[in-house]
């Protein structure tokens, strides 16, 4: 006899849920606490089968792409993790092999970012999709916002850019190039955005693509950003894919990065040296923050890659979206 | 142009979320606060085309359903909801009147249920799919849980069974049947949950189908239910249905009620009167908690359904199951 979902939940995920607030998931919701001082940080990330990954992606790889992409935001809001709801849309095509997998990785990405299984609701959809709600918390005053980036401020990425990208076209060439991990599984810059609460001036995590979302921070703070496009941090494998401008124009627009974007006042720049060996993440300088006149055009609050002859680098697209 | 998912959120969602958690639906997570004394609870909801809802509902149907489902689980632990994460799985085949009908619909449920829409998620999916993660507060001594129920207890359920299964009947054949909204806008009971809060032993809202439900307390409590067939409330509609025994087994386990079942003590039974005027809803005693011996096989935690004959009602089934 195939599961039900309720063999499903108790065989895969009840194990992984051993914590108070998940209630043994055999209550409607689950019940959780925020310490006094602190408040509740939650956002959730769906990731559809042919969409957000290829239909024949290992149960590992969806889990580790599914938690790796959801924790990202709340590093992006320097918060803490503290547990998260799992949506499963399971198609018609998901063995047991896919369930073991998925269930593994899931558990050891629970461990690794000390994230407690709440609940969450299992789903069958002809289109399988995986949604995680990540709840977090942070102290009021020195959580990360996108709307703080000032004329003058200093702009950073942390480790390099391109490699989600380049990792994507390995796995879907089958080719077992240096980026592929950073694809499979991706890695949350939780310390990183922790330490950057109340030093930054906004930030962001690098998912859609390094100019779209920088493009965020510019709108949500009435500010523009100019990028020196050759200050971008590359890994081996994105020095070899930009051979011409147009290939640091994908890795910039490509996405799937995982990285931290933020911006930092002058009076902050010096936290950053012991921020990076904290986080243990390179943190890499790559642009300013300026002033736009306050009456601007909407497409004025943007950050302009500049490239080694001073003109303005052309994007066709500045990142990912859906339509 | 068509718009893009940043467009769908700007004209749609951002109208919808004018409250401080949301930030304007321009970070990567949504903030709040809980107050001192009480507890969060958090539960989500998956809602896919064809599974749950059929593919040519109307978007003012989707949302209805959506949020109506989820907060029903919050009605469920006696919690008062306040905010939620909205996740749209867009299919190629949602137009403007969809959208339309859609926003408009969730904005209304929003307003009547006082939730606030924190945030969310927005994709493209093959097969369309909404999910709804939704928070709320409750003092922690009255939060209601499955597994309260004790040997003894009255078992009662709310409003009327039956109507969400017969209301998709009608859906689906395009009759126009007395049942109808209670399947196109399932209202959760959520006044009735916060008055039960610290008075019934266990609570479970009726998703699945009353039968498969209760069996969810009884199993959450280490209980069985002997359940009087002929008490449990109909609608006329559901009166009319119910020819024979076949059609009574079809609606205690058809799904889709929204309605609470839950049990109470003795001591406690004498507050329901005034909670029923309170919560404006019919309170309706079907049964009594039974104890099971302490060694008892899993199949013993069970609601047995009793006939007018003092047989035992035979049921195929016990509710909707995925699989």
């Amino acid at each position: 006899m195939p599961m039900d979902e309720f063999d499903l939940i108790a065989h895969y995920l009840t194990p992984l849920a051993a914590n108070k607030a998940a209630r043994g998931l055999a209550d409607d919701a689950a019940v959780f606490e925020i310490p006094e001082g602190y408040q509740g940080v939650v956002s959730t990330d769906a990731l559809v089968s042919g969409v957000h990954f290829p239909e024949a992606a290992s149960g590992d790889i969806v889990a580790q792409r599914a938690l790796g992409s959801a924790l990202s935001d709340l590093a992006a809001m320097g918060a803490t993790p503290t547990g998260c709801l799992l949506t499963w849309g399971i198609g018609p095509d998901w063995d047991s092999a896919f369930f073991d997998q998925f269930a593994a990785a899931l558990g050891a990405g629970l461990d690794t970012y000390k994230v407690a299984l709440w609940g969450g609701d299992t789903v069958r959809a002809p289109t399988p999709f995986i949604s995680v709600c990540v709840h977090g918390i942070g102290r009021k005053s020195d959580l990360l916002s996108r709307s703080g980036a000032r004329a003058g401020d200093a702009v950073y990425v942390s480790g390099t850019i391109g490699d989600g990208f380049l990792g994507l076209q390995d796995f879907a060439t089958g080719a077992n190039g240096a980026a592929r991990a950073a694809y499979e599984r991706p890695v949350p810059q939780l310390a990183l955005g922790q330490a950057l609460a109340g030093v930054a001036s906004a930030c962001i995590d690098v998912s859609d693509g390094l100019a779209g979302d920088l493009d965020h921070i510019c709108r949500a703070s009435g500010v523009a950003m100019e990028i020196e496009a050759s200050a971008v941090p590359l890994s081996a494998a994105g020095v070899a894919y930009v051979q011409d401008a147009a290939g640091l124009q994908t890795l910039v627009t490509g996405g799937d990065d995982y990285q931290l974007a933020f911006s930092v006042s002058a009076d902050n720049a010096g936290k950053l040296d012991a921020i990076a060996r904290t986080a243990n993440v390179a943190l890499t300088r790559i642009g300013t923050v300026i002033g736009t006149p306050r009456q601007s055009p909407t497409e004025a609050f943007s950050a302009r890659f500049v490239d080694a002859d001073g003109g303005q680098m052309r994007l066709e697209k500045r990142g990912y979206t859906h339509f």
